[in-house]
């Protein structure tokens, strides 16, 4: 696990959404956020303290963040600089960039020679297990597409947040760089080895309370080819006793496969639930939620109530009108 | 891709299933072997020529193949010395065991001396793209099974061997690592990290001849909850325009998951069409292969005509009684 709290390092982003990493924490885990790190020129303000690297460690911070991207893939001799200094002060450094820390030798050697740790979530630091298959204690409820990128990581988040807010027993468990980053662990699912993928997901969300719910975090999607296989091994793994069927009404193909068209969402509910039911023969499909950002409210709410005559299932966007359908609908279970 | 022809490494086997390697490749691609080398007290016998490693350089073999299991899991000395000799006289290695040969020091420095090359076949050596989904030339067949290791591969093989007797363009596409030491190259799927597993297979199934077969070597199946993820990556990734099913009629439970029953030919049918028809429209189930090494000939026979009838489609043993029935549906396509 990466140590909380966080110091966001926002670097010399040119934008808001060049620091989207930064942003999702700041939004979902504001309390694992002691300020903000911004160079010279930084386009991206999260509106959260901004502090030198030495007043972070006064607030507390245990680790310096990366939450942007770095221009042309490349970490520069100023950023360089910026973390060495980190590390010397007594910072880890946790990092979703493309490019590792750790093959970056003034990093490593000040990482020694400090006794600070570097974390790259994108490649993965367990020896995962093969599956197994058991049947473990707890309840569990994952966000499958109709495509890539659809909200399915902003659905768990939501519901957890709900969860926590009525006083249930929940977790959200990430499976990609960004809710990696924003709660401190996970398991980077796109870089396991193939044979362990379901293992993975399994050692993530082990036997719990009865009563407890882990929303695990969606990949991919079963009609996206190029990734279907990490979806898959998501739904083996992950058992779930829940599937919200995750949408995006307004794509006019698969993302990055402009020959595919996008499935209905009962094409979807028709291929998951058998699926689903080789791992978990009780798995209900719950409930549908549709990221609405790109409709206007009037659209948007059309659209939901269009879903949910067409599905029978509760729908809604659960970032912009509550997650507290789909929440009812597990209490349900 | 690996050089042939072989010497096929025997080493101390205990006994010819130790040596399983060496007789598939024996098997299926003698002309790829010059003879096989046995050490003292090995208990594996192909009934091929046994040579001295001078002799197998004379006899024109290129690489040295490790054809069988080591003991305990360890490159033991005795094996070592071999391994060095056969460096020093030109002979590449190449080896499918879990331990690596580059993880071993002498090894590789007499590798790099010497001028010759070391396969692991077990990993990678490839950075496979992200699927891209394109529609390719040339046709593909793949098989899909109930469960794992109910000869998947062999039913490929067999396929391709029968193709290639009537003259019709074939290729066994390897994506294991006994098949890629058969035939000298192919994707070893199950080390694939998972992001780029559709694109392996993809890039091991290149566009082709119209009137060419690859016969994709199957892995897994969807109803193995420890390797589901692999099979649809091959399903989505190989885009095959034939599916042959794959069963072993005498399985009590899932390989090595003792609470999962085995699905139905029609369940198994009814998952993977549409499933496949996600990037390829056009696929068909053209035939099953049944895996009757259990039954006598009269209840394989009996098995046989029962899933005929059952099922709609031809069915055989392909290396019990010929793939031709098999080969026949391909033809008609």
């Amino acid at each position: 696990m990466i140590q909380t709290p966080y110091l966001l390092f926002l670097g010399d982003a040119p934008d808001g959404l060049a620091a989207k990493v930064a942003q999702g924490i700041n939004d979902w885990r504001p309390e694992n956020a002691v300020g903000q790190f911004r160079m010279e020129g930084c386009g991206a303000d999260l509106g959260i303290a901004n502090m030198t690297l030495e007043e972070g460690i006064a607030a507390g911070a245990k680790t310096l963040v990366i939450g942007v991207a770095n221009r042309g893939g490349v970490i520069s001799d100023a950023w360089k600089e910026i973390l060495v200094k980190a590390l010397t002060l007594g910072y880890d450094i946790a990092s979703g960039l493309h490019n590792l820390l750790r093959d970056e030798k003034e990093l490593m050697s000040a990482a020694r020679v400090h006794g600070q740790t570097l974390f790259d979530v994108r490649i993965p630091s367990v020896a995962y297990p093969i599956a197994n298959g058991k049947k473990r204690t707890g309840k569990r409820c994952l966000a499958v597409g109709t495509d890539c990128s659809v909200g399915k990581m902003y659905t768990g988040l939501c519901m957890d947040t709900e969860m926590q807010k009525r006083g249930m027993k929940s977790t959200f468990r990430p499976t990609g760089q960004t809710g990696i980053l924003i709660t401190g662990g996970g398991v980077p699912l796109d870089a396991v080895i193939a044979d362990f993928m379901a293992g993975a997901v399994e050692y993530l969300t082990p036997d719990n309370d009865a009563d407890h719910w882990d929303h695990i975090e969606g990949q991919g999607s079963l009609f996206h080819v190029s990734y279907s296989g990490v979806t898959m091994a998501l739904i083996h793994g992950g058992q779930p006793d829940a599937i919200v069927l995750a949408h995006e009404p307004t794509r006019t193909h698969m993302r990055g496969l402009p020959d595919y068209q996008l499935p209905t969402l009962e094409a979807l509910r028709d291929m998951v639930l058998p699926i689903a039911r080789i791992a978990n023969p009780d798995c209900q499909i719950v409930g549908v939620s549709v990221n609405t950002q790109k409709l206007n409210e009037e659209d948007a709410k059309a659209c939901l109530a269009d879903i949910e005559t067409r599905m029978g299932l509760p729908a809604t966007d659960p970032f912009r009108f509550g997650a507290e359908k789909l929440v009812d609908a597990l209490e349900a279970i």
